[in-house]
């Protein structure tokens, strides 16, 4: 099952060495030249008019003012015509499941954006599937024709207690999987409350990553900058991409982090901390751009990493200081400093073409020596993993779902109800505890004025069982439900409804279907995303997933739906890590307190 | 024989973890505490007022504005009474043996200079003991209260065909050593042409050092900057300090390589260099300090690291960067930022107080939470490896020599000679080529008008064997003798003198001694360094090491040596690797052509 095979086809520097010492020295002739160009010297900062380059075995061979000893009768050679030669970007840190597609669709979508090596913390999948979920990332991972390394995920659940995972990460996992030719460190450690009270397994899954010479991820979410987040340090976490506020930014470098700054679909980290950088001066190697999280519109529509380039760009910095953020500033984090992220002889052959540092248009992508897109357009295979069976059918219901399911008793006798309630905010991961007088009838308690039906219902056990509560905010009305195996982060099956028959309907379908996101209106599917693999990614490429996308957007808008990105907020409504109010599989959580809560308030 | 044991006391940033984060966080007691002064914050080039540290175990566990809360009773307190805290000095490549030293006596001569951690290669032993030899130094390095990493040394001989050393390394040797715990990469790769030529043995030793993610020295000590200079990169060395003059600096950071500047006691590249960073605005993130070479005197008169960082910031370079090139810049460099090198969690508490950064006063140096020098002066145990018998019993010399042994025969029947002289020239390494026509007595060629003799004396193997020749330059009067087993690489013994009876009894007391550097005049002994550990280095303190090597400096004056640093042309004149003409164990070397040649010249 594993794809190591693959990998090692391609060598190390000390593999290739023999050639590019000879390649080099002109006794052998180069795979490809690349000439007439302007070289970014991304370890110096600085622009190198008419430097070439020459490779071989996908590494740099030559990079010099004159290649041209390099070239034999079958060495490709490319003019640049000009344009600038850039280290293919990377980014820092990321999820491919957050634009439901695989690691080769993902990979598929990016490259003819320029991004050429991406670290990557499936920390969704294994939620669902556990070490062998991780491991069909990374393996799928390792097959394509650029650099995706895997961040072993930390946190899983990232509640213990408040909810219940398909499968658990244990620190043996950890250290096991730190042996995987793909795994370049522990994916963010977001547990800092437990790492801040010294939790022994949050210790020693970080302990396992450093004896391994890996880098420990980190994920700081909270605004306390004080002894809490010193003690956080203190624990190893190596990064942070958490941080929204310049004075985030400061703290973490200051205490030798590397502050990663996002710009993901929903994330806008740039701007305000990049100030640490284009205002205060600081030295600027230990700034990174990532994504975090990307939908699939976002990579059709707007660009990947070279979307967080120009952005970053835009907001006053140099180009050069920019681009080294996605390039060396990366490689170095991860211990990579010799194998990509500039251009220079050893590191893979990694490069963009592109006719202004400023707007960056990505007009062709060398991957590893070998052009991977050109002008938008990919011209390379992203092959496919074989994804399992178990993959595939990780929808497990227990039985048929009816309206019956998500009827709320009301106490015995009563008229109404105080029931709490959880509030969306437009715009915002956090929610709002609000509570609501409903109205019984034949005892059930029944949402109105804005006021939904939320279920949890439990998919990775068939235990049937369905916690139900309520949520306002989207502004749904008529007889609606819609319905998501993407349910951050244990990813059970979230269905918000105002009618119980069409919730049950929407439940049964990706019940039916293996997973995804359904949206339904007066016993009609309006829009249908199939996410088979896990319940969590399509096996499609990235313009459909997308296409499918904007209907689910109409469809929601179509039931009365207001919130701009309201997916987003439906996906996170159980992540009972961020505050006020959550839905679990184990009940409703109440995030301030870190506990389970009642939904009905008993009377004072 | 190993002192593993000792280095494994001092714990990992993991095996620490449970109680940084408990320091950090409050719930437990510091060993240290510095408050009081302003912090250099390496990682983003500026000084934070205030700011204090936490220490336990050695590494820093907070640091930030107040660590007041990590104060328990036992905690000691340091007030840095508005002084600077900077983070320990690194020297990115040296070699111990130039000091005459062993590695205690180094670290206890440059602890008081702020220099807390060593990039040592110790080359010089490698031909004398082999691998073996490098264990020692190694092991000793380990005991240190400061990091000493070892590099393994790569060329011995340094010029194969051309010399025999006491022992030689081989590609295997490398690979061992890969795993010792003290091991951070491959000494400096000398052989530039092998590699350039593709040598396999070069090529695997460096492939040793990669597969083992650690760091390959270089040494490309050409001015060529073309083709085989791309091709040495291509080979796989990560830094280079050979550089002389602005256009190696930039050669070596474009290429991807790190350019090291040194200011030893000889060598005087960091000014030529530095401009690379002062006029041109390269980044100076690839730009590292080190010293390769110092004498005891230097150490004990002038400083260490100190004075190199001193050097550069007297050379035009902004102090905060030119600390940044001794600490920071080097800890990245050797995979090591998380380790040591900035003042941030986790990392070895190493740190100097210093009332100014520009000219930069040593008053206290900590290393790993333990104050090692106040004031100038050593406050802290460097403990002594117990070097065995074959360490210091390595002067070989196979019989008593006489007076007999250093006669020159010349061709029979003649009556004067043109023979091969090399020419000592002030103040450089190369030699020339000369030649000279000298009277012959009952069949012997005499020296004349200062030219005196050379000899190389076999003392690996007890062969018994002088090869004898020629050399000019020094300014040597009267009846005297100076010899050294410091002689370059292969350490033989090279003696030179106006009498050939005092040249053996020169010759003779240094293996009765067991090693070192002797003058003798009139037939008495002028001055005398023993260096009984591999005929290379003392075990008493720098200062007694350097009194005696001033007494040596006034000894070769009273012989008539007018030369400067001429102790360092003596010792070198058998290094077969820099031009002209050269001694050997094997005979006279044509350095220009890489091949034996005859003392005589015969006549066309």
């Amino acid at each position: 099952m594993s794809v190591l095979g693959m990998e090692q086809h391609f060598k190390t520097w000390a593999e290739c060495a023999p050639r590019l010492v000879a390649v080099a020295a002109g006794h052998e002739p180069a795979d490809l030249v690349i000439s007439g160009g302007k070289l970014v010297s991304v370890q110096t900062r600085e622009v190198l008019d008419g430097w070439q380059v020459a490779v071989s075995d996908g590494r740099f061979a030559y990079v010099g003012p004159d290649a041209s000893h390099c070239i034999g009768p079958q060495t490709e050679v490319i003019d640049a015509c000009g344009r600038y030669l850039v280290p293919g970007l990377c980014d820092g840190h990321m999820h491919i499941e957050s634009g439901m597609l695989t690691p080769a669709e993902f990979a598929a979508a990016v490259i003819p954006h320029g991004t050429t090596t991406m670290f990557t913390d499936p920390h969704e999948i294994a939620n669902v599937l556990g070490l062998a979920g991780v491991r069909m990332m990374h393996d799928e991972a390792l097959m394509q024709p650029i650099n995706i390394y895997t961040q072993m995920p930390s946190c899983a659940p990232s509640a213990p207690g408040l909810e219940t995972t398909g499968f658990e990460i244990s620190a043996e996992d950890v250290a096991e999987a730190m042996a995987w030719p793909g795994i370049i460190g522990l994916g963010e450690m977001m547990n800092f409350p437990g790492v801040i009270n010294g939790d022994p397994q949050m210790l020693a899954e970080m302990a396992a990553t450093m004896n391994a010479g890996k880098t420990v991820g980190g994920h700081y979410a909270s605004p306390d900058k004080g002894v809490a987040f010193s003690a956080y340090v203190a624990g190893g976490a190596a990064d942070d991409h958490e941080g929204t506020a310049e004075a985030d930014a400061l703290a973490r470098v200051r205490n030798g982090m590397r502050s990663m700054m996002r710009l993901g679909s929903a994330w806008y980290d740039v701007e305000s901390q990049i100030t640490a950088v284009t205002e205060k001066g600081l030295d600027p190697r230990n700034f990174i751009l990532c994504t975090d999280d990307c939908m699939a519109g976002t990579l059709v529509n707007d660009g990947h990493m070279n979307r967080v380039v120009r952005h970053a760009i835009d907001c006053g910095c140099a180009p050069l200081v920019a681009l080294q953020m996605a390039t060396i500033n990366t490689a170095t984090h991860f211990g990579l400093e010799r194998e990509l992220g500039s251009i220079a002889p050893g590191r893979r052959a990694d490069v963009i073409l592109t006719s202004d540092l400023t707007t960056l248009p990505i007009e062709q992508v060398i991957a590893r020596g070998q052009t991977v897109a050109k002008d938008g357009v990919l011209t390379v295979d992203c092959p496919h993993y074989t994804w399992p069976e178990n993959s595939r059918g990780s929808i497990h219901l227990g039985k048929k779902l009816s309206g019956v399911d998500f009827e709320i008793q009301a106490p015995a006798g009563a008229n109404s109800a105080k029931v709490k309630v959880i509030g969306v905010v437009e715009n915002q991961a956090p929610t709002k505890a609000l509570t609501a007088d409903l109205p019984v009838t034949d005892g059930v308690i029944e949402g109105q004025e804005g006021v939904c039906q939320i279920a949890l219902v439990e998919r990775h056990r068939a235990t049937g069982d369905v916690v139900n509560g309520f949520v306002s905010g989207f502004g749904y009305e008529g007889r609606m439900a819609m319905a998501s195996t993407v349910a951050h982060d244990s990813h059970h099956m979230i269905v918000v409804g105002t009618d119980r028959e069409t919730m049950a309907t929407a439940a049964n379908r990706l019940g039916e279907v293996g997973g995804g996101v359904t949206v339904w209106k007066d016993g009609e599917e309006l829009a249908l995303i199939e996410l088979p693999i896990a319940g969590l990614m399509s096996d499609q490429p990235a313009a459909e997933v997308a296409a499918k996308a904007d209907q689910m957007v109409s469809a929601m808008e179509a039931c009365g739906c207001t919130l701009n990105n309201a997916y987003m907020q439906h996906s996170l409504l159980a992540l009972v890590v961020i505050p006020e109010l959550r839905i679990s599989d184990l009940g409703l959580v109440d995030v301030t307190k870190f506990e389970l809560t009642d939904l009905i308030e008993t009377p004072e």
